[in-house]
């Protein structure tokens, strides 16, 4: 049912940096939110040595005070969804879910290429979540509808000579028997990592479901995201969302937020002419709501939105920051195998056209990460704003 | 090295319908040749009740049947690929082999659509084997040549206007603002089993470590396989390979040559106008020797070949072997969710240029295989001929 609101919503890696805001998004919206997971990021962490830079709350803290604060609540499940599909479809089973949201993927390009180890769990995480999620939707014969978390960096940083499109490619074959055939195709993959690579396997699940199965699906395209809070995680400090800002978890602009927060020069990889989508957090949480509220007829293929605000040169990025704050840019060796400089222009029509009106950098809400960032500076780890550049973490890309 | 012929050659999965004869063919050729299998296909017997007609002998015992009768011996290590990266890197180490074949993959589409518990089966099996296999040769450093055996089904039987190319398409994406620019992409694929689905998926490995891990890789995407032994298994009745006849593991072809065996009508899917690309088992084997004595060079991407002799409709197919054996033909309801009719070209360009001649249905080399099934049909299980069209079978897929 096109355009109907859900009423209940499972939020999978509902405790991460985009599920958090997300869950808390729905549940202001006075829909039933179930969290579920496994808390493999914390745990993550430890096996690092990285941490958020806020002090994020264990998860019934964090409830605990949502209650408080919204007077709502959130149910929380603590499972891993890669490797218990009967678990994960008696937890259908009991919310029946009008949606899902899939957060619950490994999500750092260079986590997925710091060694065997590392890739094997991203490949087999990732994949086995998304394959158990399908299976228990198709098993619980729900008409439940997936919101998967996917990359604009499965297509690759190699400069295009078009507007990448939102998912599918119209294209001709040239044919010597036939009139030259029409067709649109899913948008060829480049992945950078084995973390994007992941995300376009994720893609061919997806079509698989959707075309043999009639699953319901949207799979968000999403560009790299910045910010730290939205409206509602502001509310309460216990609410407070997580902030990477090291070489493995954190993304560019909040590494370069962080950078200038303590009056360290901005690292710009290379020249900095690398291009990228960026979207700010709470655009993104917005944006999962329209694509909630915005399902797939039954019997649709995968709908492929860019979850995208603009795009940007890294260089771009850094002086924005620096323009604004007076930090300094150094230019240091990149340490990851990418291009080093594309162009990329990346259509964001599906929501513009539900009345999406995007978040800019240059706009300066970045600011308040600076003010997070200085408020929390005694807690940083000064050996984690740079980049590695030891031992296979060298090879680390994405963004 | 292009060109040059392997000297040592892991077979993994090389206990199995195309993997044994392939490791004697390897072996014949002076090649030292290890066999690394789980026997999953053996357990996966037990499981479903379902068995070979010919009485295949343990591992050990057709390896000492090829040593006493070819005078070379062949290794054997049990070891499951998809679960232990550490083991399959030390037998690599042990080994350095010049080429791995790998057919250590669940390769049955019925198999992969039985229930939830077979399609993640199939998933994770596939899956984990070939990034354990990528990961393995990636950490030994080793220029391994990786052959792999996929299915030209990864492209699924809706008709289209083009011969089926081998890997990648030659298409032109319009432009208002550029020239429109010609590309060559990997075909689309439009897998119609879970089986299927995981062969694109580990194309997508492929296309990865090819291109990011500089691996040298073959991916051969074969026809459905007919026949039962080869000259080497011939040699002796305990080299004897397996004959699969049920719904599950029997393609198309050697069903019907059970059928004709037994005095029962050719049981035909529908009106039987499915058009599949077929190749006999001895070409199979052929094949894979001149992928592997014709590696891509470094740096170069996947190379990919269609394995495959010719197209034909299964009606034709049914046609060819009752005009001969007299059997008649009976058309059953399709027990398979497939298009009723296609056509389908593919080529085989990339091995008729290495002199491939291939063999035939109409050749009647086939009747070797009616002569193997009456030998053995006291041991049929009758009820295994026909479809089954209880529970979640009858959803099942592929030929």
């Amino acid at each position: 049912m096109p355009n109907a609101h859900p009423r209940t919503v499972l939020v999978l890696g509902g405790d991460g940096f985009c599920g958090w805001p997300t869950a808390l998004d729905q549940s202001d919206r006075g829909r039933k939110v179930v969290i579920v997971d496994n808390l493999s990021r914390r745990k993550i962490d430890a096996e690092l040595g990285t941490a958020s830079l806020t002090p994020i709350q264990s998860p019934e803290r964090r409830l605990e005070a949502w209650r408080e604060t919204s007077g709502r609540s959130i149910d929380f499940v603590d499972l891993d969804v890669s490797s218990d599909v009967e678990a994960l479809s008696a937890v259908l089973e009991e919310h029946r879910p009008d949606a899902v949201v899939h957060f619950a993927e490994q999500r750092s390009a260079p986590y997925s290429m710091l060694s065997t180890t590392h890739r094997n769990y991203t490949v087999r995480n990732n994949l086995m979540a998304t394959q158990n999620l399908l299976e228990a939707i198709r098993l619980t014969r729900l008409p439940t509808h997936i919101v998967h978390l996917g990359s604009v960096g499965v297509y690759g940083y190699s400069s295009k000579d078009w507007t990448m499109p939102e998912g599918y490619l119209a294209v001709t074959v040239p044919s010597s028997e036939h009139p030259d055939r029409q067709v649109e195709i899913l948008h060829p993959f480049e992945p950078v990592s084995i973390y994007h690579l992941s995300k376009c396997m994720d893609a061919q699940l997806f079509e698989f479901y959707a075309r043999y199965d009639r699953l319901r699906i949207t799979d968000l395209h999403q560009g790299v995201v910045w910010g730290t809070q939205t409206r509602l995680t502001k509310q309460n400090d216990l609410l407070i969302n997580r902030f990477d800002y090291d070489s493995i978890w954190g993304t560019v602009v909040n590494r370069f937020l962080m950078q200038a927060a303590l009056g360290h020069p901005l690292t710009v990889y290379g020249e900095g002419e690398q291009t990228r989508a960026f979207i700010h957090l709470e655009d993104a949480v917005t944006c999962v709501n329209l694509a909630l509220e915005n399902p797939p007829a039954a019997r649709e293929r995968v709908r492929i939105r860019n979850q995208v605000a603009e795009c940007l040169r890294v260089v771009d990025v850094a002086g924005v920051i620096s323009d604004s704050t007076g930090a300094a840019i150094t230019y240091v060796d990149n340490p990851r195998i990418e291009e080093a400089q594309n162009t990329l222009q990346v259509t964001n029509d599906s929501f513009s056209e539900l009345g999406f009106i995007p978040t800019f950098l240059r706009d300066g809400i970045w600011r308040e990460s600076v003010d997070i960032a200085q408020r929390f500076r005694d807690c940083a780890d000064l050996d984690r704003i740079m980049p590695h550049r030891s031992g296979e973490h060298v090879r680390a890309v994405g963004a």
